[in-house]
Formats: structure tokens, C-alpha cells, sequence
């Protein structure tokens, strides 16, 4: 093989990467914690990614490591770099993936829009911050949330009182009165070659992505070129490597402001596994190799992607795949391999074409045999 | 995971049903003879095709056996069946592509249009076929050839002497004045279904397949309509079940004649994997785990595929795969993981477009980065 890369990390992100590296003549290798887990296929060696030992002993003959999430920690990212290995993106960037006050203070710092934000170290802090913004707030833990884990709306600091009870600060946020959530997607090799897809738009249900549209309805113009603008400024500005996701709120009033940051590929990108000329994980294959990357160009005037979650139960699964199948012939299936388990995310459908109605139906109509 | 697919061989076309099998949520599972073939990451025992207790080993636990080539041993291919594993395409179709005598008798006992031949035991039957077709014909041994292994342009029945002295009947062919080569693929489900990819244009050289264009330029109406209907039949008179390709020359009189049967996913439907909404790796194992065949439109109008022969130095592929990935962010690339050698297929490249003439270009331009 031409390029080996290690993927720490086993989940539907690692699997995704498969077959990009099997097509480019990369020889992928994976950290999992288990057996069975939705990267099997490219499973190298079992181990913890919080274990120093295991993780340097996975990078030992890679060209570079990579993730499959972002909770690996700085200690451990910082001996594999001290060790002389590449790591993309690396432990400078992916700080400011890890921890959302980091995060809030950097983006601030740059100037970049993001909503009224505050550290609160206990309820009095808390109340103060609601106080000044009509009696609400977004509480978020700093570290360990995702999906809508570690994120609570609030209406009274007391509501706070078991998070603060670990007594480590929170970062709460403004409610955002938002139109609609976008995510701009970009790539950015060590080199410093960056490349942008365009703005989607995003459909959270409960804290979860639902559905993504490709690009974003009347995005073009003003929102596109300033979703890119930003997209690039956090690239550029953290020295982000391989794929970083940029989740945005469209405001009411026509603000985008900077939700979260996601450092490797993103559910707001799996459009681009059909959708796209060059999808999210060849890309970001490609940038942490620090080879050239590829066109992002769409291959169809409209994607949608909509996620399958929970699933149905493992002895229905057949039988459904098949009644997807013979129901919508032109969408893509993705199945993670993962057992079924409510709100968990098992798998996605894509659907491609010029007509964005039409398109919304299918992917929907293919997705609604897996309901769990 | 819901499906298993076993795969006996190690080759690229194991390889690139990986992908698919990863997208689609199917545990692939490849039967090699050595470790390092370009099949590496999914193969779960090593083994031999012409091993009856190797291929029933490898054949438990999964719910399809399928094949990257179409070498196994009728006795094996039979044995399986006996042990009530399910195989496709089964032993009596793959009879016809493992042997061209008996399938240019079942293709003209079927009355489909095929260049004149005869079964020609000694000289002195080919020399009497030669001198009623002009002097020349295409001589091939009825089993074991490949990529112009085992076929001789002859001009006197001495030229076959080597070949006559192993004893075994060979096929002879008229010359077929050709215009150009054509391929048509289909796919075929147990129960029947079959869905066609557009007739391309084979491009050989040195009896090799150098690029595909698809669909075939000028092909639309009466080659098209024509090229179905033959793949069609031979599919279902034959009862292939998976991917069949069906090499056609187009003669300088208007004709189209059966050249070669192959049973499993073929170069000449390489294109697909970036061209189609359809690959034929992903339809072959949807076809031959009897689910509905997905859709087989282009993704482009025009979609060109060059093959990679050879390959440069394994030293400077790197940096052959980073010029040539600058050159074209467009292109589609696959590298087959194999080591380089005069002429063997290490890999292909892509392209699409709306412009016939710029698609060839960036395709070759991206190739031209490979030779060797």
C-alpha cells in the first residue's frame, strides 16, 4: 500500500472512511474499544483511545492518525505527536472540539458571530446570565456532549443544581431565535489547501440531525458566501486539518452565528457520499495525507440525506432493506452495521435529483421501512 | 449484520464489491489463496478455488457464495450446491463462461448472432476452416484464457501445432471485420428481475481492455435496443444470476456479434462505480442475494474510465497519486493495492462530464500520471 492511515475510533465515521481508502489504495487501520463495532471491517487492534499505551502502540507504522471522534486526551495526542507521529487534525486544533468554553472564548476572540455566551460557575452566575436574556438559556457542559446529551434549556438556575454539583464551570448560551440550522462543511490540508461544500441545511429532531438538504434552499448569494467565510476563518484561525463541520443558526433577524464545531466528518456531510464528486471521508483521507484534495462539486442539483434511527428489530431488517429497495430504486442505502437500539443512529438514505420535492419524498418514503 | 456474501478470490473485483458491501451493511467475507491480494482487508480464509474442502470450509456461515472469477471447478461449484449453499451464478450457468466451446454452441443453439466457428480437433480441421474464411482466424483455447491469454490470430493451421499437442479440441473464429467493441452490462436476480446499464465502448489494446466509454458514442436506438435484447436473453436463457457482461463486436456491416461471456462484475462496467446511481459491484450483490436491483441511470452523460496498466515504481507512487490528484480534482481514482508489473491491471481512473472530448482528456490525463 501507498498511504497507511489509523483511524482511532470504531464507530459509522471509521466505517465510512472504508470505502474511500479502498478505492484510493489506502490501507486503513482502525483503533476499536470491541469487537463488532461498526468499523469491524478495518479493526487493527483492540484499545482504549484514553489509554496512552494503546494509542501509541496502534500509530506504531501508520503515516498518520486520525479520529473517528474527538475524545482523545490532549495528554495522550500530545505523546503521540512528542513520539514523531502525524496527527490530523492535531491536539492545538481539536482542544477547541473538546471543550466548548474553549471554544466560545476562541471564536469570540476571532471575532467570529456566535451567541451571547457566558462561564457560570454556580446558580448565582447562572441567574445573572438569564436575567439579561429574557430568563432563558442554552446550559451546556463543557466536555462529553453530544447529539443533545450534555445540553439542557433552562428557565431557572435551580434547574442547574446537579451540574453544578460536580463543580466544574458551564457555558450557557443565549436561545438563539433561529430560523433554521445550517452546516458548512470545509477541508483543510496541513499544507493549507482548503475546500468547501456547499451550505446545507440541517433538521435537528430532539438535539439529533434528521434530515439534511444539499444544498441549503436559497443559500446562494449572501448565507453561502458568508457560511464560507466563517468556514474558513475557524479553518485557518485554529489550524484545523482534514474535514471540520461548522454548525450554524440562521437567525430570524438574517445572522449566522457559530453553533458547535465538529473536527472530522460530520452527519451534516453524509450527503456527500452520494451527492458530491469528492465525499467528506475520501476528503478528509486526502487532507490529513496532505494530498491534494478533491472537487466538491455536486453531482445533482439537490441531495437529501435522512437518518435512520433506532431501526427495526435485527429479524425485520432483511425483510425491510428489501422493501426499501423494491420502493426506491434510486436511493443509496448506508446501514452502519450497528444493533438496533432507540434513537440510535443505525444507518442513512440518500436521495438525488432536480426536483427538491420530489427528491425530500423519497428519501423520506425510503427511510420511513426502517422506523423503528 | 443482516446479510453475509461470500467471495472466492482475492482479485480487484472482490476488492471493489468492499465498498458496496460496507455502504449496504453486508459482512463480505473473501476467500484468497495469499495473503496481500487486493482483496486483503475482507478476506476471512486463505485457500484454494480448486480445493472442494477449502471452498466448503470457507462457504459456512454465509448466505451467497459469489465469485471474483470464474475459475472454480465444476465438482466444487456442484458439492456446494449439494451442500445447500446458495450459489450465484450457479454451476450451470458458469459452465458457458468457463468454457468457449460449449458457449458458442449454446449461444447459436439459441439462434444469437455470434461470428462463424467450429470445434477443430487436428490441422487439418483448422486448415480446412481457414480456407473458407479467407486464410485467417482467431484460434482460443476452450478454457483458462483472459485478457488475450489463450487466443492466437493464426494464418496457417502449423501456427497451432504447440496448442494441437496438448490433445484437447480448441475453438476457432472468423476474423470479425469490426467497426469497434461494445459491452453490455446486465444484472439478474435469482427471482428474475434484471436491470441493464447503457451499452458502452471497449477500447482493447493488445487484447486488453484500455478505456470504456459509456454510453457508447452513437449508440443510441437500434445498437442500444439491440444489445439489450441480447444480454437479455443470454441472461435469462443461460439463468446467470448476478452481474453478466456481454462483449460485442459491432462489424463494419452493421452486426452485432457475441465475442465474450463473463459472469461477475467486468471491467467494462468499471465506469459504474462513479457513473451510475448503481455500481455493478453493489447490483452484483444485490442480485445475487436476490434483493431489488437498485437503478442503473448515469449519474453524467458521458462517464470515460481508463485502465491503469502497469503501474510506476511502488517508490514514486506517492507522488504520482499527489500530481496526478492536482492535476484533476475531477477524476475518480482506484488503485487495486497491488504491486506493479508490466502491464497488470493495478488500478483505473474516472471521469465524467457533459463533453465527450474534455471527458476523455481529463480521464487519460489522470492516467497518464501511471504509466509505467
Amino acid at each position: 500500500m501507498t498511504f497507511t492511515v489509523g483511524v482511532i475510533g470504531g464507530g459509522q465515521l471509521a466505517r465510512m472512511m472504508i470505502p474511500a481508502a479502498v478505492n484510493l489504495g489506502i490501507d486503513i487501520r482502525v483503533l476499536a474499544e470491541n469487537e463488532g463495532e461498526s468499523a469491524d471491517l478495518a479493526v487493527s487492534m483492540l484499545g482504549r483511545a484514553d489509554s496512552e499505551a494503546d494509542v501509541l502502540r496502534f500509530a506504531q507504522g501508520v503515516d498518520v492518525v486520525t479520529f473517528d471522534h474527538e475524545h482523545v486526551p490532549q495528554p495522550i495526542l500530545k505523546a503521540l505527536v512528542g513520539a514523531g507521529v502525524r496527527v490530523h487534525p492535531g491536539p492545538d486544533a481539536l482542544l477547541y472540539a473538546q471543550d466548548k468554553l474553549l471554544m466560545r472564548e476562541k471564536l469570540s476572540a476571532l471575532g467570529l458571530p456566535v451567541p451571547d455566551w457566558a462561564r457560570v460557575a454556580d446558580e448565582s452566575e447562572l441567574a445573572a446570565f438569564l436575567a439579561e436574556h429574557g430568563g432563558m438559556g442554552v446550559l451546556k457542559t463543557p466536555r462529553g456532549g453530544y447529539d443533545g446529551k450534555g445540553v439542557r434549556v433552562v428557565r431557572a438556575a435551580s434547574e442547574a443544581a446537579d451540574w453544578f454539583a460536580a463543580g466544574d464551570p458551564l457555558l450557557v448560551e443565549e436561545l438563539v431565535e433561529f430560523r433554521r440550522e445550517l452546516a458548512q462543511l470545509v477541508a483543510r490540508r496541513p499544507s493549507g489547501e482548503i475546500a468547501l461544500w456547499p451550505v446545507v441545511e440541517t433538521v435537528q429532531r430532539d438535539g439529533v440531525c434528521a434530515e439534511v438538504i444539499a444544498p441549503a434552499p436559497n443559500s446562494a448569494g449572501r448565507i453561502a458566501d458568508v457560511a464560507a467565510d466563517i468556514a474558513t476563518t475557524v479553518a485557518e484561525s485554529l489550524g484545523v486539518t482534514g474535514v471540520l463541520a461548522v454548525e450554524l443558526f440562521e437567525t430570524t433577524d438574517d445572522r449566522l452565528l457559530i453553533n458547535e464545531l465538529a473536527m472530522r466528518p460530520h452527519n451534516t456531510g453524509h450527503f456527500s457520499l452520494d451527492g458530491s464528486t469528492t465525499s467528506q471521508f475520501e476528503q478528509h483521507l486526502r487532507a490529513v495525507l496532505d494530498l491534494p484534495l478533491g472537487a466538491t462539486g455536486s453531482r445533482e442539483p439537490w441531495s437529501v440525506m435522512v437518518n435512520i434511527l433506532g431501526g427495526p428489530p435485527a429479524e425485520l431488517l432483511a425483510q425491510q432493506t428489501a422493501m426499501a429497495m423494491e420502493s426506491q430504486p434510486t436511493v443509496k442505502f448506508h446501514n452502519y452495521g450497528k444493533a438496533p437500539r432507540p434513537g440510535r443512529k443505525v444507518g442513512h438514505v440518500t436521495a438525488g435529483g432536480d426536483d427538491l420535492d420530489e427528491v425530500v419524498y423519497r428519501a423520506r418514503a425510503a427511510a420511513a421501512f426502517f422506523e423503528d
